[in-house]
């Protein structure tokens, strides 16, 4: 809630924390343009950039040739090689680490495949570490690594970032967010993979200018991040958005790994596509699948992963008749699923991300045709399918924008905060 | 979003709102207790207190004897009785009107029964024309109506009161607002039945205290009004929360009024009820229902109406198997829904009201063991289920706190509009 006295000094920070975020979001940008878009006059907007680029956030170039007669007014850019965040995503299959510049830039960017379950707490954070360690040395002399965050495949508490449950690697109540913070140095905040990917899609991807978005996000599960009125959807305990134990079939439903039947990760799921088009034993678009098969098994030699569902797709656009029925059949169920949270949350849009962004299209048909019969006119007159424009890397760049948050809230106070602390050995590479 | 430059006008403007709303929900409260929970120094809350005083929206008096040696603290009361809003409630069943006071107290109240469907504009607007010059004559001397709100049935646009789609009255693009508004004199704000239910148990009901709320209202249909993050969720045209029209039956679901079948309301509406009750041809709890089929029957004698639930109910309370089997195959499918929802918003508490109250003690069983079955255990673990504190009037109220919202905000800009603009001529009774 709006505090009643509120300081000169809280509102300069708050327009220091809008500026960075316009410059951070949309790029080098002129002094007027900034006036503009903040409403502030531009002594104040001299006067805030100032005070950034003293402390190494921004700084100002003349930009290039304008094509205009006159003095081209002065370009705000990031300090993008001097500030950086770290960002993870513990996906099912993969581990991934980057170093991502302020105003979004990826600058470096590690990758590690892995066994898709029972990886361990210790060896999870290991990696994550090494990685951490690893891109910070190859950082520039003199760079300020302002925050850490990571996306993870589970339900996350706020906080702390404990992994309150995370099935599809076999994770209850293991402290995620703190085992990793404390082998790094400096606290880590961490998030629900699709809920990142909500972010990330709304701030810089395919959702951006909507305040009501619903983001999809398919992998072995499927998440689900829905931002409103331009905030993520948390609910009491910061577990909401959960959409992939939507019951949409209570009939004879195929069993969820959360113990039900019928969710949408259920039917809509990595196995629900496979096993649609593998149903009578013999492969889709023999070759295609084969080669993924061998590329992608689990211990009983089942095809897995997302190569598996590429495969399917691939097939399916070659005109594979069984591939294009399993799309079908799943268009179906994501369908109702997507109805019902159209009729629920009247989006702008909606996005499929991760395994849902290849899926989609051969599947858009179906989906098309449940939103017709099953959402109400006036609550789907305005609404766009979409997918994903950030690709697999939304749930990485949702982590990043989750570590520049506290920055981007209050600039001066936490790279004061950065400087004061210097145990947090890894924030500031020494020459 | 916040803005910049913040006067010191905008400031006191907006404490002296806080301090009308605190007033207003809470009751007759003491300075002391008001600086506490304002974070104000008693000198800023006694200046804004003399503004409202001034203004005639709250007196300050001795309160009564309060067990403490020590001079009291005044406290400081709304002026109920001098500044009131109207209130109007379109239900499928019956029109209801009410002039409720500052602070919440319903001073006067009418309500007339009508045909379920076929009620024109003009004659629903005509009737709540009527009620409310009636309650206006009634109205002391001197006293001030601050602003109208209206509870509709049905779909609503934002701005204008439009009542885009209002399925069980059989209207499409009616200009409820603008046309009641016409008669009255003065604009009217509209929203749709459950919305404004959850608004008021939110701020007056079972919902106080709770930043994530779902209402879900049962009528004919089911409505549904969702709080999320202490907001109302209205999603990008003011449509959301159309929970009724959830899919949960996808195979040979009853047929919903919206042309589609499976949906909520189709399958634990006031219709699905009935029809599971009198499935044989033969009522249940035979003179009980009998009795409210003669007091509510539609043109074919069928049984319907408010009337005909109660008298199930009652039934399965008496004992009665095919009442008790109809309430809980109710409780089924609403359990379906129920856990739908809260995986997807992680509340704090659902309620169930309008019809749903009554239904709900009788099926809570089953809905319990859905949510048990399909609501991840994290998501569910702190979730409260409680029927409607505020029972049938919740709508009314919710339509109350519509008309309140602009003098909270702002308070002596209100006021002074309302004297400037003496053509609205019901805005103020002259002695």
């Amino acid at each position: 809630m709006l505090q009643a006295g509120r300081s000169q000094e809280e509102i300069r920070r708050h327009n220091l924390g809008t500026l960075l975020r316009h410059v951070h979001l949309g790029g080098p940008v002129s002094r007027t343009v900034l006036a503009d878009r903040m409403g502030l006059n531009r002594s104040t907007i001299m006067a805030l950039t100032a005070d950034l680029t003293a402390a190494g956030l921004v700084r100002e170039e003349l930009p290039g040739d304008t094509g205009k007669a006159g003095r081209p007014s002065l370009v705000v850019r990031p300090e993008s090689r001097r500030v950086y965040v770290l960002a993870f995503d513990v996906r099912v299959d993969r581990l991934v680490a980057a170093r991502v510049g302020l105003g979004g830039t990826i600058l470096d960017r590690r990758e590690a495949v892995r066994a898709r379950a029972g990886a361990d707490l210790d060896d999870v954070v290991g990696v994550l570490a090494g990685f951490a360690s690893e891109m910070h040395r190859k950082a520039r002399s003199g760079s300020v690594c302002v925050g850490v965050g990571a996306a993870y495949c589970g339900m996350i508490r706020p906080g702390d970032g404990m992994v309150r449950f995370g099935p599809n690697m076999g994770w209850v109540d293991q402290a995620f967010g703190t085992e990793l913070g404390l082998r790094l140095g400096m606290p880590v905040s961490v998030g629900n993979e699709a809920h990142l990917g909500a972010l990330a899609e709304h701030e810089r991807g395919a959702g951006i200018g909507f305040e009501n978005l619903i983001y999809l996000h398919g992998d072995v599960g499927v998440g689900g991040g829905i931002i409103v009125g331009g905030k993520l959807l948390d609910g009491d305990g910061g577990y909401g958005c959960e959409v992939g134990h939507m019951m949409v079939n209570p009939y004879n439903g195929r069993p969820c790994g959360c113990g039900s039947r019928g969710c949408l990760e259920a039917e809509v799921g990595e196995q629900a596509l496979l096993d649609a088009a593998y149903r009578s034993g013999e492969p889709v678009g023999r070759d295609g699948v084969r080669a993924a098969v061998v590329t992608a098994t689990d211990r009983s030699g089942e095809p897995v992963g997302r190569d598996a569902v590429r495969a399917v797709v691939a097939a399916a656009d070659d005109g594979d008749m069984k591939a294009r029925e399993a799309l079908h059949r799943i268009g179906d169920w994501l369908g109702i699923g997507v109805a019902n949270l159209i009729n629920l949350f009247n989006p702008g849009v909606v996005i499929f991300g991760g395994m849902l962004r290849e899926v989609y299209p051969g599947s858009a048909a179906q989906v098309e045709s449940r939103i017709a019969a099953n959402v109400l006119v006036i609550s789907r007159e305005r609404v766009q399918l979409r997918t994903s424009a950030l690709g697999d890397d939304a749930t990485l760049i949702g982590a990043a924008e989750l570590a520049f948050s506290d920055l981007l809230t209050s600039p001066l106070e936490v790279l004061a905060h950065l400087t004061s602390h210097p145990e947090q050995t890894l924030t500031r590479t020494t020459p």
